[in-house]
């Protein structure tokens, strides 16, 4: 048996606890630790029910601040029957994949972190600026009491950061080639149309809310709402769900419910595209009732110094270029570009994420150690 | 107390039978004794868990026949405590209405019909002609062992009808205001579109059933259909349910189920109908099943002899006139019309029917037995 390197010796020991969101099971407590031993002023915070901490290292205060984000738990494992090996075994199979629910995302990404920031302080003991971590248990659940609730503490108090890497998976086929330089806002809708319930043989005496809603939705979804820009695809809009109906064929329902999603770029505004949907509603005369939820707001880190940071560090670790992208779903970078950082995605493949049988090049992780370290170097040396 | 007619009499012996569908508590016993006892030849027909019976009196084989339509079966009591009384005790209360379950659908046309023909038979033992009766015990329930399969046995032996009066409850304010000379057709369908399930994240890589089915909706909930007749009303397309998503609001979903009816007047036909339907899903390009179900035809009776009899009987009975109609939901006279017999539907007040406390005016029960009897003097004398 060989001998793991310090990142995959780590990411074994996280992946070994199983942190089921939001559940940590002593994962922030071992990275703490590491930390504390270089020199780090740690803060655990829990927040209700879920563990968070914040770790800070050098001139936070008053020198640039690289900071280091993810989360400690993990998606639940599905059908364990259906995985080749325990899902929280953290073994390393014939072809080299280190496999386990996390291994992608993103324990991996924090091992390697960790170990990044321990040989960098070592390397580099007065190196410029901070460097600081923010790790919350709770990003796959609801986050609310992560590194939103963190964030807005952080904030209280008049801490900063001027750049910021969120260890989420963003590759797409090698390490590196995909880093995400912003996400797309989400806003979501339930929309309820309300008719007049009746018998389908006498329809004057009703009114049909899905013939009357029917229309709308078709130009609701037909709607052409932005054509994104250099850095974002033009903003979506999706109906996830509809329903209308008593189950009886012979009934005109009295209402339809449906539930819509846009995702957004920053061509758009919250305010713009709830006056838009409310137009083509009052168009077609419906009685409505709308019920919003943003689950986020875009962001967008133009390129500068960190994009520039981090294109070079895989450039040189790897020899490819890396690729900026803001396409796929949300994550904590949204509420950490609020504190006015600059926030980049950088993590292994996430092919596999969310799935059985999650799994990571292991030589991958050691060379997200190395992209994290030259990272470090070339932004605080 | 005083003593009841031999309508109200007979009416309230058959309410305290309590016949829910498809039972009959022997209501069928007490008529075919009835018409046994002046001399009609009667045939009890059980069809699998259905009581049915046809019973003929006179030249049924060469004159023409009229014949007396219905079922001894009723609708569920619904909670009885919201009774004001018992729903099968059959009382006749202060404002003279008879109160019971049947005792507009329909019960007291069944009393009066017996009646009526023992009358007339009393009077008239030499009339023209035959006089039949056919009753089911199941026109509330499925129906498919009642009507439609007396029918079936009954053409397949060569037996006819020229005229049939069904007692469905047709009158609005006052007993014989409206007769019932036709019924529009039903066909109902269940429609699914098929798309292709996905991230609301990454539309392109999903095809979203309910964007590709709301324009198609739309514009069939649009459609005019025909222009309906001088009997029929335009026919009419309402859709009943509709039903898309997975729950979540992240997810595209990956197909989309409608249920919608027509009710169909003469100038459609059902395959005419289902060719629109598929050329205006197919204009849109969906990818689609439709699950047709044909619940009856539409029939119409145009003005002629059976109608002339009835309206005649109305008017002298009455004083009044009464209207023809085809409006309203279907009934067991579509099976019947299948003979090639002219088919109305006459009988009481319909303003209780299906409901608590059902009720019927008791006099009117009366006035109905001397429509009867005056038709069948119009029809057979």
């Amino acid at each position: 048996m060989t001998t793991l390197t310090p990142t995959l010796e780590l990411a074994c020991d996280l992946i070994r606890r199983p942190s089921v969101t939001p559940v940590d099971e002593g994962c922030q407590e071992l990275m703490m630790r590491r930390l504390a031993d270089i020199g780090f002023n740690v803060e655990p915070m829990r927040i209700e029910e879920v563990d968070n901490f914040w770790a800070t290292h050098g001139h936070s205060k008053t020198g640039p601040v690289l900071c280091f984000a993810g989360h400690t738990d993990v998606v639940p494992t599905g059908p364990v029957q259906a995985w080749q090996h325990q899902p929280f075994d953290a073994l390393i199979d014939e072809q080299g994949m280190l496999c386990g629910r996390g291994a992608a995302d993103m324990k991996g990404s924090l091992a390697s972190m960790i170990v990044a920031v321990e040989r960098f302080i070592a390397d580099h003991p007065q190196h410029k600026g901070g460097i600081a971590f923010l790790i919350t248990s709770d990003e796959e659940g609801p986050a609310h009491h992560g590194t939103k609730a963190v964030v807005e503490r952080l904030m209280d108090r008049g801490e900063r950061m001027d750049w910021c890497i969120v260890g989420e998976p963003s590759s797409t086929s090698k390490v590196g080639d995909v880093v995400k330089n912003g996400r797309r806002g989400s806003l979501g809708c339930t929309l309820t149309v309300n008719g007049v319930q009746g018998h389908v043989a006498y329809p004057h005496l009703a009114k049909n809310p899905i013939h009357l809603a029917a229309p709308a939705l078709a130009e609701l979804a037909a709607e052409h709402w932005d054509d994104g820009n250099d850095f974002f695809p033009p903003t979506s809009f999706q109906i996830s769900n509809v329903n209308s109906g008593t189950g009886a064929t012979n009934v005109i329902p009295g209402e339809l419910r449906t539930i819509f999603n846009f995702r957004f770029s920053t061509e758009s505004t919250v305010e713009g595209l709830q006056q838009r949907v409310r137009e083509i509603l009052d168009k077609h005369e419906l009685d409505y009732h709308l019920e919003w939820a943003l689950s986020g707001l875009p962001f967008l880190t133009e390129p500068g110094a960190l994009l520039d940071a981090v294109s070079d560090s895989v450039r040189s670790v790897t020899g490819q270029e890396t690729r900026a992208s803001t396409s796929g779903g949300t994550s904590d970078g949204r509420f950490i570009a609020t504190m006015g950082a600059q926030v980049v995605e950088l993590g292994p493949v996430n092919a596999t994420i969310h799935q059985v049988n999650e799994r990571v090049l292991a030589s991958d992780l050691d060379l997200l150690t190395e992209i994290y370290y030259q990272t470090l170097v070339n932004l605080l040396t």
